[in-house]
């Protein structure tokens, strides 16, 4: 799968893209990441990316031309056009299903932005889907970038050790609620023990204890994903 | 502001602690960011941050002892304990208010996880606070503890240019709707031109227009939060 980001700050990327899991999926090869810095497309006289908004208002807004240009030469770079994606609180918001389904394509193409956004017709020119991280405003689209990055390339199989630490997430395709409690050693830490039931072996004891509290503990923090597991439920009949 | 991060990764932060903004937040003393190495804490003989989970299953749970005690050194190295954060897709969702909350505070201690997530002991010992980004599932809490650091600073006084465009963002204490349309320079590009509106000069007109403007795209797209809207000036009725 390969990965476009397009951003005026790509060195915010560095750091990131050495992390362990994303470096092994590279090094593997299931993996690429190129980021372009936008200020290469800014070719005004004034190399400017940005300029203040018409009709007043504060800070700086993002030019159409830089970005429709950039994503005109960056798209015949890889075997096929990017899966266009702007990062924009105004966007969809990222979820899990969604995730899903971007982990499919071979590939994305994802626009940053800064200031107060972009020109409005960098949106009617290139039409790409807007995603959001969630109901909250970031400095820019490359956190956000990284999110769909980190979320997507533990789908693609041979990324992580063990493909059923994928399932069984949280708001995954095998289990849309949230996770049961772990335990690890020792078997006691300051007074607290590991429950007996994990200790036992039984292993049909263990999946309905896992599964109670898993249950219990949507109910209690997130009952709004218990209504959508009995619609995906009914979904999955049709 | 003091951040301080407990992370097994602490790498991924370094492209990100030097982005623009962050920076000349830190260079005007505004805020301290400090990542910690949970490495650095794991004292057992085969200093082992992780361990296999009792009961079974994929994976590998960050044991409780390393956390616990890193958390203890940590709160102590500022001048009060930071409000602790764990990130976690259990956690209470983010959104601008939470995010407006954190900002109030003088610290924020943020604990990223990895793998299976932690003993369940972690949460027992140190009550954090479960933070999620939304309802997708990351490798480790980095890019959510980056996407708090990112939307908590620009609320400090001082470390955007203009406060009035943190008051405008989407979802922002002066707005809770999504954000109007921008234009910049130049008045036609590709056949597209700037709205006649903007370029009149007329303010009321213009904050009229962007009000109609903020008002449908948010109806088309996120009803929802309309309703929160009238929601809230109720509230602000109290």
């Amino acid at each position: 799968m390969r990965f476009d980001v397009l951003t005026l700050f790509p060195e915010i990327f560095t750091g990131y893209l050495g992390e362990s899991l994303l470096n092994k999926a590279i090094d593997k090869q299931l993996v690429e990441a190129h980021v372009h810095n936008l200020r290469d497309w800014a070719n005004d006289k004034h190399n400017r990316v940005d300029d203040r908004p018409f009709g007043g208002g504060p800070g700086m807004v993002i030019r159409v031309q830089p970005v429709v240009e950039a994503i005109e030469q960056i798209q015949p770079l890889g075997e096929m056009p990017g899966r266009l994606i702007l990062l924009s609180p105004q966007g969809r918001t990222l979820n899990q299903p969604l995730v899903e389904e971007l982990a499919q394509q071979q590939r994305l193409t994802m626009i940053c932005g800064r200031y107060e956004g972009f020109d409005q017709r960098v949106i009617d020119l290139l039409q790409p889907e807007e995603i959001s991280l969630g109901d909250f405003v970031l400095n820019g689209g490359e956190v956000a970038a990284m999110a769909i990055i980190d979320s997507v390339i533990r789908l693609i199989p041979g990324v992580l050790g063990d493909e059923q630490s994928a399932v069984d997430d949280s708001f995954s395709e095998g289990n849309r609620l949230l996770e049961f409690p772990q335990y690890t050693r020792p078997r006691e830490y300051r007074g607290l023990n590991v429950p007996e039931v994990l200790l036992g072996g039984n292993h049909q004891e263990i999946l309905a204890w896992r599964k109670q509290q898993s249950l219990e503990k949507t109910k209690m923090r997130r009952a709004d994903l218990l209504d959508q597991h009995s619609d995906d439920a009914h979904d999955n009949k049709r």
